[in-house]
């Protein structure tokens, strides 16, 4: 037969998906002899089995809860609704993943007009037992009778008002009667019944309450948004109560084996002399530190100090434990795994490796590499930040946290730092021409665009702040003021942005640098011996890909070449090829440009040195180059030959409704073969010379954009063979290279069979196959998917980790057909989820050779990827 | 052993993949004993066999024509080189497919120096042998030696000028000798060698080139643009050559069993007296009607009406056949099924039926569905058109014919048509807000969009002639002027456009109406009684509606509801709603349209009756029905009490970069989901009192458009169900009603397995299926979708004919993972690919239900479902 309730010498921490984590937790205590209050945990499947019979109970769980109430009773020598020694338990709800705050908790059930006069007399404190039972009709009447919280306020409000209260604590033994009796008369008001006295009858609605809990509105949403099926269920802890508030030989405390903030190996944590739990949280009497606790209880804290070790050898990790000492008696409530800042986890899991606690791969899995991004970044000082006026929140674009004054311009914003000021760029959404200023500023704030919109993406290359999308911020850059509700922010004003978690501060806030510890050194170098994709970096210039060296990136997965022709210097030859009449002109203009493009190359390999290095050819639509003002026309008709109207012409022509499905990609190389051939002989004879002049071994991939059809790639790789050919006959050169694709458009991964006939290596360009996957674009939908998430319907930002649903079946469907025709195809990521740790899990399941990255998430990549790695291991 | 060449006599029509379309129908007519030049014809497998071995004739395949020519000249009783009777052949090339004049052919082959005088003595005819003699050379001289065609016109116009002549029949047969002396010297000076005296050396080597024309650039280039295999190859016939020029009593002639233009059935053609093939194509004299023979030769035409009705009764099919008279003896030079209007199509097919010849599947598959569409509208009138100023070529967009004065804006067209002008609407492209002045106008043309750009698809769903996607075209709608080239055409001038092939012409040319005639029905009914697939049509007004069951729609696939909101009394409302500030605004402003749906659904159900209606809600991004002018924005701030700045406001707030992947769709629904809830109480109460009033059987089809997600379509789907409950409710109906959704963002076809759990039916909308697919957005790229096919990328224009391979793969994807989960979802397709006879051939093996349409092309549709079910019946 089945059980579905066990007493807490019958469980086991290997039992938490049966008990919740809880449960689990407070049966291995008891099992390896800790002080716990005894009780009993109804498993998750009581929960399930509740549902399924339409929120009933069964007979048959029923007389089991009453069994175990007997053995509690039994173990504890006290009764329910027994007038010497009456049981007290508390009724927790206890998930298999931890859900603070998100289920309801009943505390001294067991109390009625009876036994609260028994536990006056116990506790030899009158007030202290009212209080209680007041505080329980309530809990009770919240969670179990659903009567509005309000209607126990107004009748708590009138007595407290009647008798000149301020605090609560003013509130006498008899305040509190009175108070109790209007409970009892709104209970009986409400439900047509009297609360109930019968401790058993209290003890089973308050499980059904707990049962209920699982499906209310809160739970539901955090689970939608942590990734918890809703079929779990939650079991139902139900525990003898213990009292930290039975005078000074008692009290209750929280701590932690070592450091949730540094590491450090010794114990962390907080501790109230006569007090329970809630009096920590209500703010009302300070904590002690728990060192202190050594001077109160000199045996207590040995035997605590005492346990706390055993736990943490126990179960090999930080534990996050609380307590109650109830007259000198140490009981332990509760233990669990701790969370812990990034540096915190890097040095606990370095530490226990070394005392022999855990492995390497232990210790890996034990930093999670989302946090890592903390330890590259100035942050705020957390008391600062705390003080400050936060004015808005936008998305969480690029971590970090940037001050300076306002610029509604870059041009503003580069002069502004030039005269010696720190800048903060704030745009209704950045364009390529405002790289300079991002560069300079601070940061960067955004009105419009999510979190793959240019501001974001840039920012994040260059490991900038930045804050994307503020909606309720009105940027009006022509009469340079942002408004934020009644708020104006005028240019030079100060603001504080926090790239981490997307605030937004009037004023400046004290940052503070980070540290780079050996321990970090040491658990990145664990990390590369375990994984075994490669992590690349996105850069499209020396100075990026050698950040990106400095955090361990193994070699450039995706250079773009657009941006290097928004430089000052470039952007004529650039414009004058597009205006150009024909292909001698345009070709007249493209060999302007060959002389930098190389000595973009050049830098980028000189940098990398042997590592590989994958070259985009140009993307974007070549509208995206041309002027916009009138002045910048008349400019380029005087350096150009063509005259003004034939200019707004071609600015009319290239106009496109929808330039993201546009002329763009591979179809620039098919209409202008010569842009093709000018890019690769950059390419190459870049390569060529840097191997000539450092011997570095040097095998350039050059990659087609926006390829859907095997014909178009086809005809693009003819255009660049034929040219690097030519380059290596020239040089008397015998230089390898590779020609390759993005996966990007939804059809080059349908028919990746037919394109690998051609493609040496796809590189999956996710934020485009995302984009046109679910048909969003990334610029205009960032609020809609905002709205999207708080309705439910979707469940993460699909431009943040990749959807393995949809855009994930089409790369895995594009990985098996590449590898179909040609089992050795190299098979990448460069999209922005390169960088997110569950869409790397996603790239190691699929099979992919590396992941590639924005320079700053290097090394958030290398932790994700062993991580990566040890489940593809434990899934075999 | 191998075979490789077959005389006449050993071949049949079914060896057409051996022996090409021309070798096979020759030894089919020497097999049922027609008259017919003996010869032999070397297989397409030589030719294949030819380039497998690098361009040489393997030594057997050489025994074997030298063992074909043997029994040639046996049964000829003539021989290679005699001099008392010398065999002349001619050697033509012969696919299987039919590539008119993309291969080559030489006639006379066997003439030397001695056997020319043969010639001459046998046919009396000096000059007649000599010019054959020197054509032959030429031709072997440009063919076999590719020799440039201007170094033998340069002799022969050097003696033509010495000559004095004008004309080449001026010439004497002295002038031909000396022309054939410099004729062979030419030879000997390119080719290092004189031209081969040799009969067998130069029928080796003219067979050689025939295999070699297979790959000449014209060839290729056919072949892509047709989808014919590049592997199959061609034949080569070898025939003994007959002349038609040998005096009073030869003659050649062309003709048809019935007649190609209007399907009559009697003999059909054109008829030289002493004259050979070449003459009636140059165009010196004038051919007679076939009839005339009679007169001439009596006997032979006897012979020739027996055997063209023995031809027919044999191929069951009206026969195209070449002939030639030599010496008042009839020769069949070639025989193969004719190629006919879509009257004549029609006419024949029924005819035929009727005398038993076929049955009436082979009478529907001879009526090619693309032809259907030529009579439905008014065409030129054919030398009328002939004589026109072509000026430029667009897309056909819209097929037929329209004349009339140039009109630059909507309201100027529809003011013309008001005051008795015929008008032609130019625009750069159209909006939807054109659409009463494409009502008002003959025909659209437009300087950008592509095949399905709004002004294509529009124009086609009216029936309306359109050209789109003129290029070359500059509209200048400001100074009201367009120009092409040097010409320039202002507001009131005349043009015609002609829909079905792209071409705009200067002034007016006269038009002739459509008839249908009684075939018409006949075989349209019998394409519905073969037909599994139904046909709806894609139809938004009551007009439209009426158009397309009146051409046999069983339904509507696609009824769009943002059309109905732009017109002139309803925009305003429309707009209030959008600038609304909170939902009770908007539900105020749509509650006012309520009216309106409810009518326009009215309207529908009226015309539909029984048949189903599938209602698309909202589509659009709401920008596009915002006012763009300052007056438009006064004239919405004054009736809906917003400030101007406010809507200017809206205005840029909801600008997007891309559209297409914007804030469009469901995606309106879930944000404003009072919009789908007006939409779903008009769609209810109309079908409610419709059926009340009228008793017809109404189940409205809901559907919800770009879905991506289940949960996206579940959240919409409840607001639908909700709001059409509560109508069934107050109305106390119990009408039945369906929720599906659109299939057109490829996540949701890689999910349609999730999406069926919600959806009811799939419409597929392979339009922006497509677009998606290949991140190719229609409006954008017509002009580098013609490029693509002219480089060879693309073989068809991906909006109009669906690309099987790419979105094809998710179709069928969707499909059957739709299926997986609801095994009676209903299927159908409501993108422009649904009135495309390749597509819905597709649609047939993939297992839709039904395909719709655009009114015009329902009977398309109609006959190509009778084909794509013959074609699946056979393929079984």
């Amino acid at each position: 037969m089945d059980k579905f309730v066990y007493s807490f010498n019958e469980g086991s921490k290997d039992m938490r998906s049966l008990l919740g984590g809880k449960g689990a937790n407070l049966a291995e205590m008891t099992k390896i002899g800790l002080p716990v209050p005894f009780g009993f945990t109804v498993t998750t499947e009581a929960c399930t089995k509740y549902y399924e019979e339409g929120g009933q109970i069964a007979d048959s769980i029923k007389d089991e809860i009453y069994e175990k109430l007997a053995e509690l009773e039994n173990v504890t020598g006290k009764k329910f609704g027994d007038l010497e020694n009456p049981l007290l338990v508390s009724v927790r709800s206890g998930a298999v993943f931890s859900m603070p705050g998100m289920m309801d908790t009943i505390l001294n059930l067991g109390l009625n007009d009876n036994t609260v006069e028994s536990l006056a007399k116990l506790t030899e404190n009158d007030r202290f037992a009212y209080d209680s039972y007041r505080r329980f009709i309530q809990m009770f009447g919240d969670v179990v009778m659903e009567i509005p919280k309000t209607e126990f306020d107004k009748i708590f409000d009138g007595v407290k008002e009647k008798a000149g209260a301020k605090y609560d604590v003013e509130l006498t033994t008899d305040n509190l009667k009175e108070i109790i009796v209007g409970y009892k008369a709104l209970v009986k008001k409400f439900m047509g019944r009297d609360f109930p006295q019968e401790p058993a009858e209290q003890l089973m609605e308050a499980v059904k309450a707990v049962f209920r809990s699982w499906n209310n509105d809160r739970a539901i949403l955090y689970r939608k948004l942590n990734h918890i099926p809703d079929s779990l269920g939650t079991a139902v802890n139900v525990q003898s109560m213990v009292f930290g508030n039975m005078g000074d030989t008692s009290g209750t405390g929280v701590a932690f084996t070592r450091s949730p903030v540094n590491g450090e190996n010794r114990i962390f944590g907080e501790f109230l002399v006569n007090a329970q739990g809630e009096d920590v949280v209500a703010g009302i009497r300070t904590p002690k530190p728990i060192a202190e606790m050594e001077e109160s209880f000199p045996e207590v804290y040995k035997d605590f100090t005492r346990i706390a070790d055993v736990l943490e050898k126990h179960y090999h990790d930080m534990q996050d434990m609380e307590f109650t000492v109830e007259r000198n008696k140490l009981y332990m409530l509760q233990t669990r795994s701790g969370k812990r800042t990034a540096a915190a986890a890097v040095k606990i899991a370095v530490d226990m490796v070394e005392e022999g606690l855990i492995d390497r791969e232990t210790a890996v899995m034990r930093v999670d590499p989302e946090q890592i991004d903390q330890l590259l970044h100035p942050n705020f000082d957390e008391a600062a930040e705390k003080a400050a006026q936060c004015i808005t929140k936008g998305l969480p674009a690029s971590p970090g946290a940037a001050c300076g004054r306002i610029y509604f311009t870059a041009a503003e914003a580069e002069k502004a730092v030039a005269d010696g000021n720190k800048a903060v760029l704030v745009r209704q959404e950045t364009s390529p021409e405002d790289l300079a200023g991002m560069v300079a500023a601070e940061g960067i704030m955004t009105a419009r665009g999510g979190m793959t919109s240019h501001a974001a993406v840039v920012a994040r290359g260059m490991g900038k702040c930045c804050v994307a999308g503020c909606s309720e911020v009105i940027v009006d850059e022509e009469n340079k003021v942002m408004k934020v509700g009644d708020l104006t922010f005028g240019e030079g004003d100060y603001i504080s942005l926090n790239g981490t978690t997307g605030s937004v501060y009037a004023g400046m806030i004290k940052t503070v640098d980070p540290e780079f510890s050996g321990d970090f050194g040491t658990i990145m170098s664990w990390a590369d011996g375990i994984r075994t994709m490669k992590v690349r970096t996105n850069a499209d210039n020396p100075r990026d890909a050698a950040q990106a060296v400095a955090f361990g990136a193994e070699g450039i997965g995706l250079c773009r070449t657009e941006h290097m022709f928004f430089e000052e210097e470039r952007i004529p030859a650039i414009r004058r090829m597009i205006v150009a009449d024909n292909e001698e002109e345009r070709r007249a203009a493209l060999a302007d440009l060959l002389p930098y493009q190389k000595g973009d190359f050049k830098g980028i390999y000189e940098v990398m040195e042997d590592r590989p290095v994958t070259i985009r050819l140009l993307d974007p639509p070549l509208h995206e180059f041309l002027p916009k003002t009138e002045e910048e026309i008349k400019q380029l008709s005087d350096i150009s030959g063509v005259s003004v109207e034939k200019i707004k012409k071609t600015v009319t022509e290239l106009h496109e409704f929808n330039p993201m499905l546009g002329h763009r990609g591979c179809r620039l190389a098919v209409t202008y073969p010569e842009i093709a051939e000018m890019q690769t002989r950059a390419i190459m004879e870049a390569a060529i010379e840097v191997k000539a002049e450092k011997g570095f071994d040097i095998v350039p991939e050059i990659m087609i954009p926006l390829v859907g059809m095997k014909d178009e790639l086809k005809y693009v790789k003819e255009t660049v063979v034929s040219t690097a050919e030519a380059c290596k006959k020239e040089k008397n050169s015998d230089i390898k290279y590779m020609v390759g694709t993005m996966v990007e458009i939804p059809r080059a991964a349908l028919t990746a069979d037919e394109i690998a006939e051609e493609a040496e290596f796809f590189s999956f360009g996710t934020n485009d196959l995302t984009q046109m996957t679910f048909g969003f674009s990334r610029d205009d939908t960032g609020k809609l998917i905002k709205e999207y998430m708080d309705k439910g319907i979707l469940k993460d930002d699909i431009f943040q980790s990749i959807d393995q649903t949809g855009v994930g079946k089409l790369v895995k469907m594009a990985a098996d057909l590449g590898r179909s025709t040609r089992p050795n195809i190299k098979l990448g990521i460069c999209g922005e989820h390169g960088g997110d740790p569950r869409s790397i899990d996603f790239c190691q399941r699929v099979g992919l050779n590396y992941v590639s990255c924005s320079p700053f998430r290097v090394p958030v990549a290398r932790i994700a990827a062993a991580h990566a790695a040890i489940s593809a291991k434990e899934a075999k």
